[in-house]
């Protein structure tokens, strides 16, 4: 089993227009061989080939809503991976009308995959399970309808202590794995043995919302939040219009729901640079941050940090 | 009137996939103040943005095919276009069906275009007139419909002689722009004063095609033949199988056509860099080269060069 941390690539971090500096909304969050897509703006598949991850290990994409800076990447991406010869089944999540705006953007262009895409239309409150992980749903609030997404690592059962398990009587592999299950095996419960169990880490990506209620239960107590900052405060009024939260309300719901770290992403092509974002928030908010594009983020229990 | 010249800048020169150092298919050409799009591959508007030329003062898009990587950045661009406060109609060729596959391709995300976005469908054999050239379309041999397209400046007329027209009673302005157009003024015939007309320069662009002889008889003679080579000869059963030309077909006709200079676009990522492909052609036509992403080609009557 791999190490209990995840990487999360941060691929295009600009709002509804790219610009030079950013591409449009997409993140990937690695855990083991399996990579989640987060968004797929338009120009994703290339900035994959430009990063580190591979294209071909996406076995799932989280769509938040159905804008283009969201989605355009989509019908590029899938029919890469099948000229690429992919065969697997890729997951596609995201509000209703997602099936109809996929089936459209492939549609439009002639060819045809070989291989399955399955669609999975959200209402918010779902809930998949995953090997390592699991990853819950939430509406935000915005301007069309839109989710957000928890992706929590499972715990890990706490460590073996193999001298006084054998002591014991028990048998390594055979027994421990019962043990590691929950089990108590010839008498000895996991408690007596085992250490306590390791805590996974936990990440909320808001997607584009309005500052709103549904973050701040969602993301309490998580070690991350990825919050969009389209604007910034002296643009206030553009983010009360086009729901969109300014990197000073991002900082608020980060201190009100006690996480570890505030990550601000989708920032609008109008500022030269994130600077002011991260002026803004920080005076709320300490540990901030607003990554460019191809940075990458290690998250584990023990540290959090740019790669 | 600006000078008789125009530029081609290679936005996308990679084929089907994109790659670090290739995006997908998309040229500029600006003549004067208006700049047309040769196809519109996923991403062209963020290489148009990283380019000197400004994606606001497009008028014209032609299509040469629905596959996807001369597509996918059509709804992106738009869209952008639109949020920029863009309100003048964008006119868009392609052949039948991209009525559809437009309309798919905007219907898959939320939000309306606040400006004008006309279609025409081609056959083949159209001739469309702008003010300082003409375009002209073909149908070529591929998969699917495709259209390749003559992009032909206007001759302008020749040089006034000024102290030989006075002589003879001529006005400046007034009837000098009467003998330009081809008039007789005050018995004096054009020829009598004036020099020969400055002939126009002129462009083929072949889309994707295998080897055909619609490019042969489209593309005699012009300064610039724009031929898709997707491979090399060593993969000409790909070639052929997949409707596409290698580089040495590209040279053939170039050579047959007795053109001016051969461009090779649309590299398969499976070639390192495109030296094979010059390699190749050269052996067969001495005038060829292979852009790079962000070449800018600059196209008049004495000089065409990289620049």
């Amino acid at each position: 089993m791999s190490n209990l941390m995840f990487d999360i690539l941060f691929l295009g971090t600009g709002a509804s227009i790219p610009s030079r500096k950013r591409s449009t909304s997409c993140l990937a969050v690695r855990q083991g061989r399996s990579i989640s897509l987060f968004d797929c703006g338009e120009g994703s598949q290339r900035q994959l080939m430009m990063s580190q991850m591979s294209f071909m290990k996406i076995d799932r994409i989280f769509i938040s809503h159905m804008h283009g800076d969201h989605i355009l990447g989509l019908p590029g991406l899938l029919q890469t991976m099948g000229l690429s010869g992919r065969t697997k089944t890729v997951t596609v999540y995201g509000p209703n009308g997602l099936e109809h705006s996929l089936t459209d953007m492939l549609n439009a262009c002639e060819g045809e995959l070989k291989f399955e895409i399955q669609v999975i239309e959200l209402k918010g409150g779902e809930l998949f399970n995953f090997d390592e992980f699991t990853v819950s749903t939430f509406m935000t609030v915005h301007n069309v309808p839109s989710i957000g997404y928890v992706y929590r690592e499972k715990d890990r059962p706490g460590t073996i202590n193999k001298k006084k398990a054998e002591k014991l009587n028990l048998i390594p592999n055979e027994d421990f794995s019962r043990l590691k299950a929950g089990e108590t095996v010839k008498g000895v419960s996991p408690e007596m043995v085992m250490g306590k169990p390791i805590k996974g880490c936990s990440m909320v990506y808001t997607g584009d919302t309005a500052p709103c209620d549904a973050v701040k239960k969602h993301a309490n107590g998580v070690d991350l939040l990825i919050h969009e900052a389209t604007y910034i405060e002296k643009d206030i009024e553009l983010a009360k219009t086009y729901f969109h939260s300014t990197a000073k309300a991002a900082a608020e719901i980060a201190l009100a729901c006690n996480i570890g770290m505030l990550v601000l992403t989708h920032i609008s092509n109008r500022y030269d640079d994130s600077e002011y974002s991260i002026a803004e928030a920080k005076a709320i908010f300490g540990n901030v941050i607003a990554p460019n594009d191809f940075q990458m983020l290690s998250v584990s229990r023990s540290n959090i940090r740019l790669v």
